[in-house]
């Protein structure tokens, strides 16, 4: 058995070759070890919501087949259960399979923002919002890292689609970037400090992020503090030797020896400095030597714990969509006719690194049967298969439809549709199974949709035909058994959605920039992303981020929002109203009517499930603080609240307010330096240079009076031009003295 | 009087001090002249639609008062007509009263594309597309240097905005400048050779127009063969050595000594190539000398002539918007009821460089007065007054409007909306002229609304309270007497759209990016510029691109398009079939269905006015060109065609498509070179690499057979990390041995 061992003793008496051998794995899966040193390789695995692990025989790209391990929720799902609590614990079963398994790191979660419902990865994200992807990432980091095992937040940064992935550069501006595709990775690495953050493919404003020192040093460790190690995406590291000065601590998988050579040859010709290898390669030996505990203990699992714990994490995350005239739950199964190969084939998790070789896998159908009897017709293929196939099954779709009360139609994207490595074609459902439902709906109205999709699906075409819509996402291995609990009123749904479902895809924020051209993609909405460019542009869409209903109803009042300097502190307080248990999303959201730049009309800074018998009260509060209010100033590099009026909405969802408090918080100053081109109105706005100026100000007699066109022009003229052009009554020089006199204070 | 002299005989003559400062004016309005060698100074003055010249007693600043001088449609209402034979005649008219006044150069025309309906220089600008505006800026400069005066096509490039326009920097791709925003500018020059262009005050992608060697050199000179004199917006050279290296040639206004003095240093000193310097003094030079025979004539102009030539072009420019029951044109003024502060005192011009003092103004009263008897009632007042004076005047109008057959309401933006200088406030009409339309419609149904505006207003608010709306943009000193030719069916409008009309701010293209942040403006919206993004994004809007009515129907009948390699002719047959004369402006869009990029959904290619009489018919044909076709590859830099289907659109407007045609094209080939970061799906679609990929790629036998979404993945995984993956059978060496074979052919 291995023993641990000191980082710094074997450190210091390793070769050059040997820390260099260490910033690379020794094959798909490992790490390298150093034998003679006592230093052993360590393995570590896919999957943010369950193990991939694979055996010593699995195929070169490690796609293939894997230990049986639970297949949790994917964070699509786990993230619409807004619920900290659930998630940790998802989080210590994940940590404790990573565990029996011998391996040291779990390479999740991944907290990339949804840029677009194309993004054929979504399903592995979170959310179109920092704060619910940074919360629940650092939930899953906590849970999993809480059993002796590492996490690996991923993937760092602005990775947000799939197409050319390898190669493409995102053209993000700062303030994006900090306001927006940052921000769940610092939330997360400074309240959880991941084990590892493992870097992106693509490139960041043209630095492949492998390579990026503003990313990977300036951000992550100077100014957010991360202790851990940089791991490299599979292959995303071109060249380790600015790979290694950039900040980057391990390239994986293994890649031949001429890497391991390039950085002997630069530390050697000078060109890499050998203390940088040294801390690339003591944190390779950190993360050995913090994992072997886990690794040489003798754990196990409980499968069956971990699959009820599948299961209820499903029925949260799941988003009742609409359940209009109540239809939802069923009283039984009786009379229901149930439709949709996926009721009997489901869709429970994505294609890629992610795929796990689940336990066991509950189907919707053998859960609904199992409560009692049910007609099922499978209406379509999900592959589409030759149109008289499809007629056929649609036909037997109808027939079983026609006899029933209720039908229950299983309708989602085929497997092939989401994946790793590539984009979503179409944000709509396949042809046939729509057609399949107008045929079912024409013959019986009382149509609920149970959805499976791993980002969002346009609903706007077919959701008139079906009263209750249910979103399961993709459910993990016990997501047939959740939803049969949701359809029968065993738990009350509960999810909200942590993305905006679109009416069409020419709706959505970076149509037009999406995927991007040339290797380049621009990010040209800039920070109005998500619900923050569909409620700015005031877009219609099928249902707002923050929506899901529940079998009761919730009450809100007595909403305050109350300031101290920057701090503030907001309550609501939530009444179920119905007649079933039930639990709700309080959602606050921060409002900046007026500022410098543009704000988007509202953001999400807090939320918080609250689980309420029928009739209960509770009072929740929230604590808001001066980043909350804050912009990132593009001018001033640095975060910035603008004094003036703030807005806090206190809802059920971002078109869905339940109260509002304005409130006068004090501001800071905004000005920057003065310059010659500094216009009239920055100048007249600064507290020593508007006096200054006004004093030095002597317009030409023969201006006379200028009227309020020519007063608003020349506010927005610099002062060296209005110098150049004789109005001012100084020259060049002098304004150059006013510059001066100004920057001494 | 002077003598024409000889350029490079008085080059040769002049000093190094000489020379350095025929590089910057005189004064506000001249160059500098050497009146040893000969040589005069020359005036240059502002307008793009009428001369502002002024006396030797004007302000500073310049925009006082000006000798009178036609004032003639803005280039807003000018570009409306899209009729090349009209405003080449306007064109004529600009350059005799130019030369008339002894004036070297007028400051026009402005082609710059109208990205949001909110900058206040709109006005001054012909459309948001790049056709149009190249079209119609081609006949202006045209005509105007057919008299033997200059123009100076402005203000290039990327001048979209008039917030923080002396400093801010446009962050335009290379694909959306070339494609929108430089293709006005490349018509005129390649097609009118004027004799200046202006630079803009504005960065381009950081580095200020005046000193942007990439606009002024590589592409004006090196690629467009722009002949003539690199003039600077006035004050937008902050460092004249560099401007100069750049390719500006004369900064204005005057500046002081300074300028001229490093000019001198940086030859003394060798950092400015003194070869440069002469380069900009030839042109200076040349300038001077080219324009000298129209100062020293002895010239007039026929201000009678040129006023109806200005009601002639305002006519045209007008837009009918809506028409409903044919309510216009009126029978006669009897029973009419005229409301509105601008009937009496009307907008026809924008404030700022461009303001011209009219030879005479006509008021739509007046000129409906002229006509016969009506009630007028003043409404409101423009600049909003007081609420007490409001209450009073909107009663007023409303006691008029009851008695009244039909009420013709005048409103229209305030003149501080819409200058030089900074931006729009607002989409909307004053509220208070809104309120009083509501007022009178509520009395009198029978409502025709007519606009005064430089640039489009949101209608949607209250378009339903009139039947009939017509938009006059800024028409002019003889706008009033158009108006009412068009009221009473003198004439018939003929004017189009060139602007798209939007519901809300919140849709048009550059709504979160506009007017930037911290002296940046992101282009964000790519080449998706106003119809092209409509279109594209299918968002409904108040008014298409290219609508108008006309007080006939036109029908459009064998559409056709037949391809010669790539050039397509494309002809149509238009028939008057009402019962008055009318003029019908004919679009023909190209749309390119699949593309490696995202490209519009339609794009307009070429245009014809057509007058005809009732019943008459004509058939106009159209030839289109390879450009017509390309787009810019934003990864090969130069025009492609890319082969496949192009659909040809005849119609009305961008929304009123009259026929269509589908076409195969063959276009080019469009692989660039291969590299080890080629994906797979490139490598196999090239002719060379192709065929060497397949022979070398050998995956493991263990690998199995890959399924759908493996294969799809793979596709997009460069060949680097394939070898590296040790997926393919080969090795980056063997890799890099493909890479060059193929190099080599």
């Amino acid at each position: 058995m291995t023993q641990v061992f000191d980082v710094e003793r074997v450190l210091a008496q390793l070769t050059l070759e040997e820390k260099a051998s260490l910033t690379s794995g020794s094959d798909f899966w490992h790490t390298q070890g150093v034998e003679r040193a006592g230093v052993p390789a360590v393995m570590v695995t896919d999957g943010p919501h369950g193990l991939r692990k694979q055996p010593e025989e699995a195929d070169h790209l490690g796609l293939g087949n894997s230990v049986p391990a639970t297949c949790f929720p994917t964070a699509a799902a786990l993230g619409s259960s807004w619920d900290v609590e659930l998630v940790t614990r998802v989080g210590e079963a994940l940590g404790r399979e990573t565990r029996a398994n011998d391996v040291a790191v779990l390479l999740g979660p991944g907290v990339n923002i949804k840029r677009t419902p194309l993004c054929g990865r979504n399903f592995e994200y979170v959310s179109e919002d920092p704060v619910v992807a940074g919360e629940l990432g650092t939930a899953i980091v906590r849970g999993i890292q809480s059993q002796g095992v590492g996490t690996s937040l991923k993937h760092f940064a602005a990775n947000n689609q799939e197409s050319d992935r390898m190669r493409v550069s995102a053209e993000v501006d700062e303030r994006t970037l900090r306001e927006v595709y940052l921000p769940a990775f610092e939330r997360v690495v400074k309240n959880a400090q991941p084990w590892t953050v493992m870097c992106a493919y693509n490139k960041v404003n043209g630095t492949y992020a492998s390579e990026n020192h503003w990313l990977l040093t300036e951000i992550l460790r100077d100014e957010w503090a991360f202790e851990g190690l940089v791991v490299s995406d599979w292959g995303a590291v071109h060249d380790r030797v600015p790979a290694l000065a950039a900040g980057l601590d391990l390239q994986m998988p293994a890649a031949g020896p001429r890497p391991d050579e390039e950085v002997v040859a630069a530390v050697r010709d000078g060109s890499l400095d050998e203390a940088v290898l040294d801390v690339a390669a003591r944190r390779v030996l950190d993360l050995i030597a913090r994992s072997l505990p886990g690794i040489e203990a003798d754990d196990s699992f409980d499968v069956d714990a971990h699959h009820e714990l599948a299961r209820e994490a499903a029925a949260a995350g799941s988003v009742l969509l609409k359940n209009d005239g109540g239809l939802l739950p069923l009283a039984s199964t009786e009379g229901v006719a149930v439709i949709g190969e996926f009721a009997r084939t489901p869709r429970y998790q994505g294609a890629g690194s992610s795929q796990v070789n689940p336990t066991r896998l509950d189907s919707p159908l053998d859960a609904l049967r199992a409560v009692g009897e049910l007609e099922f017709a499978p209406g379509f293929t999900i592959a589409g298969g030759p149109d008289g196939d499809d007629a056929a099954l649609l036909a037997g779709a109808v027939e079983v439809a026609r006899g029933a009360e209720t039908v229950v139609a299983f309708l989602g994207l085929p497997g092939p549709d989401e994946s790793e490595g590539y984009d979503r074609p179409r944000l709509g459902l396949p042809d046939n199974q729509v057609a399949v439902l107008r045929a079912v709906a024409e013959v019986n109205p009382r149509v609920v949709v149970v959805l499976a999709n791993g980002s969002a699906v346009s609903v706007t075409d077919w959701r008139d035909l079906a009263p209750a819509i249910l979103e399961t996402w993709l459910g993990g291995q016990a997501g047939g058994s959740a939803v049969a609990d949701l359809l029968l009123g065993v738990r009350s749904p509960s999810g909200k959605l942590t993305e905006t479902i679109p009416h069409r895809i020419e709706d959505t924020p970076a149509f037009g920039n999406f995927p991007g051209e040339a290797g380049v993609v621009r990010y040209g909405e800039g920070v109005l992303v998500g619900y923050r460019w569909y409620d700015t542009r005031a877009v219609d869409v099928a249902y707002a981020f923050g929506h899901g209903l529940s079998y009761t109803t919730f009450d809100y009042s007595d909403v305050t929002a109350t300031a101290d300097g920057t701090d503030v502190t907001v309550t609501a307080t939530i009444t179920n109203t119905g007649s079933v248990a039930g639990a709700e999303v309080v959602q606050v959201y921060v409002r900046d009517p007026e500022a410098a730049v543009l704000r988007p009309t509202r953001e999400l800074k807090a939320f918080a499930k609250v689980a309420l018998d029928p009739g209960e009260s509770r009072a929740v509060a929230f604590t808001l603080g001066a980043r909350d209010l804050s912009y990132w100033h593009p001018g001033l590099h640095r975060w910035v609240v603008e004094g003036g009026e703030f807005v806090v909405e206190v809802g059920a969802s971002s078109r869905d307010l339940r109260g509002s408090v304005s409130l006068e918080i004090e501001g800071e100053p905004l000005w920057g330096e003065l310059t010659p081109m500094s216009t009239i109105e920055e100048w007249l706005a600064h507290p020593v240079g508007g006096p200054l100026l006004s004093a030095a100000l002597v317009p030409p007699a023969d201006l006379g009076p200028l009227d309020e066109t020519m007063q608003a022009m020349i506010q927005q003229m610099p002062a060296k031009v209005i110098a150049d052009f004789g109005l001012s009554g100084f020259d060049r020089e002098t304004l150059d003295t006013l510059v001066a006199k100004v920057a001494a204070g």
